[in-house]
């Protein structure tokens, strides 16, 4: 039986900028939506090229945002060791020029998509554990 | 630049079976949720023990139902080749002594939990997609 130890948030988004994928969590049509994607870690924002934006602009609120949540975890099979990392927070599409030339530049989507949107994820809430084996 | 093909149902519900570990998806106190959890496949059902008992208690309709995503994935990141699935569907509490015992049976949780309810999820909306490079 393993042990579930929480993470300081450094620790977490530490973690997050560690990998290159994670799975964005979203609603669409009232139902639970998930798609892994790519992304990076600047600052307190979480970075994301993505087609949600159809789904970001028909739930948007009065200031464009959705609550989102952000998950990535590296689980070791065979030891069952390894980390989760949620973040919590409101999910923007990125409009400013210079940031989102920036994105673009360090961020290549992997699949071939002609609506890849620039969405930026605060990192309102951010939780985090890692997994090991009890004593 | 990598292109997704989309799978069958039946090769997705193989996919699932094949991996121990996948990501129940949910709303908790009207935020999305997600979870990393250890699943079987029994037929058309997902069968997860975890604690969401309390969520799936407060915001279950009449037949103590609601609606999850359950998402699995093996992406490998050097290669950029893979598989993501994702099911959509009702999730509900398993009462049924005879199921309850038998799944508690299969399926361990990995991490001491003194609220490991046994959960099923049906196969309602089954999609997935194959992650591969293009020509």
């Amino acid at each position: 039986m393993a042990r579930l130890t929480p993470l300081s948030r450094e620790r977490c988004l530490d973690l997050l900028a560690s990998v290159p994928v994670g799975r964005v969590v979203f609603t669409m049509r009232a139902l639970p939506a998930i798609r892994p994607v790519n992304h990076l870690v600047d600052g307190d924002t979480i970075v994301i090229r993505s087609n949600l934006g159809t789904g970001l602009a028909s739930s948007a609120t009065a200031d464009g945002a959705v609550v989102v949540a952000y998950e990535a975890d590296v689980i070791d099979l065979e030891r069952r060791t390894g980390w989760t990392v949620v973040v919590t927070g409101a999910a923007r599409l990125v409009l400013d020029e210079e940031r989102l030339n920036r994105y673009e530049g360090q961020l290549q989507p992997w699949v071939d998509d002609t609506m890849n949107c620039v969405i930026g994820i605060d990192c309102d809430l951010v939780t985090g554990y890692e997994l090991g084996r009890a004593g």
